[in-house]
């Protein structure tokens, strides 16, 4: 996790993804009194920041490793990042889905070459289906969020941000299972003379918001939230990280999430998921004036057939 | 119409438009086998192309003419052009539009301060009234196709792709009322060795593909397309070089139309307008294999509460 690591990591995932293009928008910016750097990870393969990390882990395992392939649980955009970025490294990928899992998900997964696992749709048959596959395969278990591998490769979103804008005063990103963040703080604090890290959670998940308070990993009993990609909670390696470098989780609302998602895609004409939304729904809600902000719009996976709005 | 005149155009409007990205897909890529080079005006300000005539016909307006404003008639994208592109210039933009317009599209020409003038919707009532305004305030009339410097101003956009790859084989864009084709043949003649430019146009609004087959300006009887900014005819100044210059004109049904627009937000993660897909659906109906290809993202600006997907 030493700027080394980052800095090594960066280069050696480079050929695999996208250095994604940064927007701006000068409307944006006049309504929030800021200037706003976004850095469109929807643009990323696979449509998602998730590639990184997922390159990454695969990258750091051995030859013997490797030859036997990866699994994961994830009925989200890890699943797709992992088979994508497996494919591209010539390996097997396992992808453990709940069987409830909409059909377009899955179809993104085949797509890529992952072989889709169907399990009942609970945490522990997700895991339970995930260990057998590696126990049975000899594949590596890669955890979407909680992998220090993976937290590395998110962190690269944020290192190519302050790569083209060193002067940033903070970045914002969204919280789900705290990979991103953990990463985009490793980033600021690596490549950054001053750059505050913030992060954007739904109040109806606000699991990371709680677990800063009380200094222990919470969870959410429900996390009703359109927010699809925050339902997750944070874990063991990226905990301490958070802890230690996050300035302040902003929680927002449903509609503020919505607004915020409606307001990005009619001003600056992208696709962003609801749960890229969350961190720019941060912004709104408090007073940032005349700081030089970037943000990670960290996907752009939404079902274009079932929009809230 | 000259390539130093489209030059000297440019440099006149670049402080007032955004020169926009080029964005590129491996997925469409491999789609297509083709390496497509999308101009992006949809991130254009006010959401497409249509600033840049509007910014060059009022700049190439006398001092006098300017202090008496300008006026239009349009319920469409050069509503919103003139209206904010007179307001970046400091001078008055009447804007008439058809009674019946969605109050969406009148809100956006009050924001950048344009006065809407309203009329029956019908063609002629919107020439007579845009007439009595002129009369009236002494405002100069532009047309939002049909004029020299509008066409010139359209052309910047194919210039813009041409500077940054300049060894296209081909641009496509869609045709309406001709200004951004006549603009973009402009451009391509002038400043590339050999690129075609080819011209989308929605099967049910075909009256340039008929106007090049007969030679002369023909117009739509019905217009039933959901491409609302190509049901417009050529005109005067824009037919003679669109006769010269265009390659080819292509019919698409309004299905791939749908299907082009979808796979461009599902895979590219952009917001395109109907307009703006026909162009690339006329790629994916053809066979440019090998071949470099730009494509003219014309606009944006799309109801997001009403998608036909």
């Amino acid at each position: 996790m030493t700027k080394a690591g980052l800095k090594s990591c960066h280069e050696r995932i480079k050929p695999f993804i996208h250095n994604t293009p940064v927007l701006t928008s000068r409307l944006i910016n006049t309504l929030v009194d800021a200037e706003l750097y976004f850095k469109c990870e929807n643009f990323q393969r696979a449509g998602a920041y998730k590639i990184r990390g997922a390159t990454n882990a695969i990258m750091q395992l051995s030859e013997a490793q490797q030859q036997n392939g990866v699994v994961t649980h994830s009925s989200g955009n890890f699943a797709q990042a992992l088979s994508l970025a497996a494919k591209s490294l010539n390996i097997k990928a396992y992808i453990v889905m709940p069987s409830n899992s909409p059909q377009v998900k899955k179809n993104a997964v085949l797509e890529y070459a992952g072989e889709v696992v169907e399990c009942e749709p609970t945490i522990e048959a997700r895991q339970t289906t995930a260990n057998q596959i590696a126990s049975a395969t000899g594949a590596t278990f890669i955890h979407p969020s909680n992998d220090p591998n993976v937290i590395l490769g998110q962190g690269t979103a944020a290192l190519e941000l302050l790569q083209e804008h060193p002067n940033l005063d903070a970045i914002f990103c969204p919280v789900g299972g705290g990979g991103l963040i953990a990463g985009t703080a490793l980033a600021a604090t690596h490549f950054s003379q001053h750059c505050q890290v913030y992060g954007g959670e739904p109040l109806e998940a606000d699991d990371a918001y709680r677990s800063l308070l009380s200094g222990k990993i919470e969870t959410n009993i429900t996390a009703n939230t359109i927010a699809d990609g925050l339902r997750t909670q944070l874990g063991s390696h990226n905990f301490p990280i958070i802890k230690k470098h996050i300035q302040q989780i902003i929680r927002v609302s449903e509609n503020e999430i919505i607004e915020a998602m409606l307001l990005i895609w009619e001003r600056m004409k992208i696709l962003i998921e609801p749960s890229s939304a969350v961190a720019f729904a941060a912004i709104l809600k408090e007073n940032f004036k005349n700081q030089k902000i970037g943000v990670i719009i960290s996907g752009g996976n939404v079902d274009v057939n079932n929009l809230p709005f």
